[in-house]
């Protein structure tokens, strides 16, 4: 499956390659002794997608590497600074398969480190002179930190509905998602019709992305996703297959009760998990992610052709495909 | 003593409301549970010294008002933001005589709420044209989250000196003071040379600021300063005073045993600050902190004369003199 994805990105090689020096470079810690968390931050590192995005996005108008690496690296900062953070409040140990930084170091290192990456990502943004760069990721971050406020106060919240949960994962992941691609197109040059295009593709490929890694948490084994299974339902967590299974599973009523009182009894977690699998909510929220994945494809179809494009397609086929 | 300080703002009152307006807006939270939070931040709020700087700074030159305000409010901003932050990290229960929002609403909802802040201070600053209100304020914050790093590295290392400390202080307080003052002028279409003075201005004054902060760590009592006698050492962090005591007291090793066993014993605490007090540690420091200000006014005295300088040179003298 990481095969597949390298060579899907091997248009970009060249390119994600340099992201990948400028990200260890802003990620070098001002202290010897954090020189491990560094090296630490960079291997727990993900698939590198919204600078993938970036790149391809900026393919579509001539223009040389070095004026998006910077921005790619920069979209890759922020998202990493987002995890960190998540890390101090979620209590998670566990992050792509990998003790997380709160857990070796402990909240005081993880705060302020997440703050190192993400003011990282603001000095390499400053080098652009194009205002819609710094206003489109200044409120993406705004409404990114809504998104996470929101799911802190929607644990255990079995009232919420599809419209709380597109709306909160629009904001926790999509946009920056969109951000990546729609701002790879204006940094580049492209014309206004082309970056608006980008964005809307970004956007709902977010949306897709998000509901597959909702998933991904109930179906994956812990081996390829690096985290327990259920391990969001276990901290309250409620995405759109539990929200389906509340709504249709013929024993909504019991897994209502299990959620309400946080799943606090031995087993209580793994009877949710089946409740949940067994109503065919995890089929119902393929098919959504697959709705969306169409819908970014038609934004596509309005582009150039070229093998930016075609990669970008095959991009949003593998976001259903994948199984970390 | 607010009452002083609340006169010598008196020139720039109106303004300080429009960025109290300003202030009040981004920090409204996304959730209505949260509302309370909101109000607690701002009612914790404190002098408001980086805006006072900011909009003082920018009356060297004729400008309108609203083209400094959202500047002013964003520093606000980035500095509520690292308090918050700092709560989160330092096991402060209290700051400013209330209950930290970390105490209150936990460690998770601090974190977010801090990104919070500091997104929507990008959100203003995005507004600004000049690439240099981007690139300093970058560059500012990664200092300071370089700051912050070396503090937790420095916990209870007796071994620092003096430039660890005052690198320290630098990064962590002086350069957004410094920002405060030179974007000021920045922004109101002041004269490299104007604004390189105020820069310089702000950074002295800074240090001088967090120096007294500092020794009113040990001398202030709780009613003023709403926090406890030797908060800091408590938690490690070594200032000035501490600093200075175990270079020169007669009792240095007694103190450095105290410090290197982390104050554990029952009494150490309070042994460790009577003998930071009893060598003329803090007299020392105050030195210090008044060498600070006699530089700031220096470059103070390049600028051209009016209300805004008199203002600035009474406030630097306020620094040394203020008691919370």
């Amino acid at each position: 499956m990481e095969n597949l994805l390298r060579g899907l990105l091997a248009c970009v090689r060249e390119d994600l390659d340099a992201v990948e020096r400028e990200l260890e470079r802003a990620v070098r810690l001002p202290d010897p002794s954090l020189t491990e968390t560094s090296r630490h931050l960079l291997a727990a590192g993900g698939k590198r997608m919204r600078p993938a995005f970036c790149l391809l996005a900026a393919r579509f108008t001539p223009c040389p590497p070095q004026r998006v690496v910077p921005l790619a690296a920069a979209l890759e900062l922020i998202h990493m600074a987002s995890l960190v953070h998540d890390d101090v409040v979620d209590e998670a140990r566990i992050r792509r398969g990998r003790p997380t930084v709160r857990a070796r170091w402990g909240n005081r290192v993880s705060t302020h480190i997440g703050d190192y990456l993400f003011a990282q990502s603001l000095v390499l943004i400053s080098s652009y002179g194009e205002p819609l760069v710094q206003r489109v990721l200044a409120d993406t971050s705004v409404k990114m930190c809504q998104g996470e406020i929101h799911q802190i106060a929607g644990v255990f919240a079995v009232e919420q509905n599809l419209k709380d949960y597109l709306g909160r994962i629009n904001r926790k992941t999509a946009l920056l998602i969109a951000a990546s691609c729609q701002l790879g197109g204006v940094v580049s040059g492209a014309e206004p019709r082309v970056w608006r295009r980008l964005r809307c593709f970004g956007r709902f490929l977010g949306m897709a992305f998000q509901i597959v890694d909702d998933i991904l948490d109930f179906v994956a084994d812990q081996g390829e996703v690096g985290k327990p299974v259920g391990s969001d339902l276990a901290q309250g967590i409620l995405t759109l297959p539990s929200i389906r299974a509340l709504a249709c599973s013929p024993q909504k009523e019991r897994l209502g009760v299990l959620l309400e009182e946080r799943l606090a009894g031995e087993g209580d977690l793994r009877e949710a998990v089946d409740l949940i699998k067994d109503c065919g909510a995890i089929e119902y929220s393929f098919g959504v992610a697959e709705r969306y994945v169409a819908k970014a494809k038609e934004h596509l179809a309005g582009l150039p052709e070229g093998e930016a494009k075609a990669v970008l397609r095959r991009l949003a086929d593998f976001v259903t495909v994948r199984r970390f």
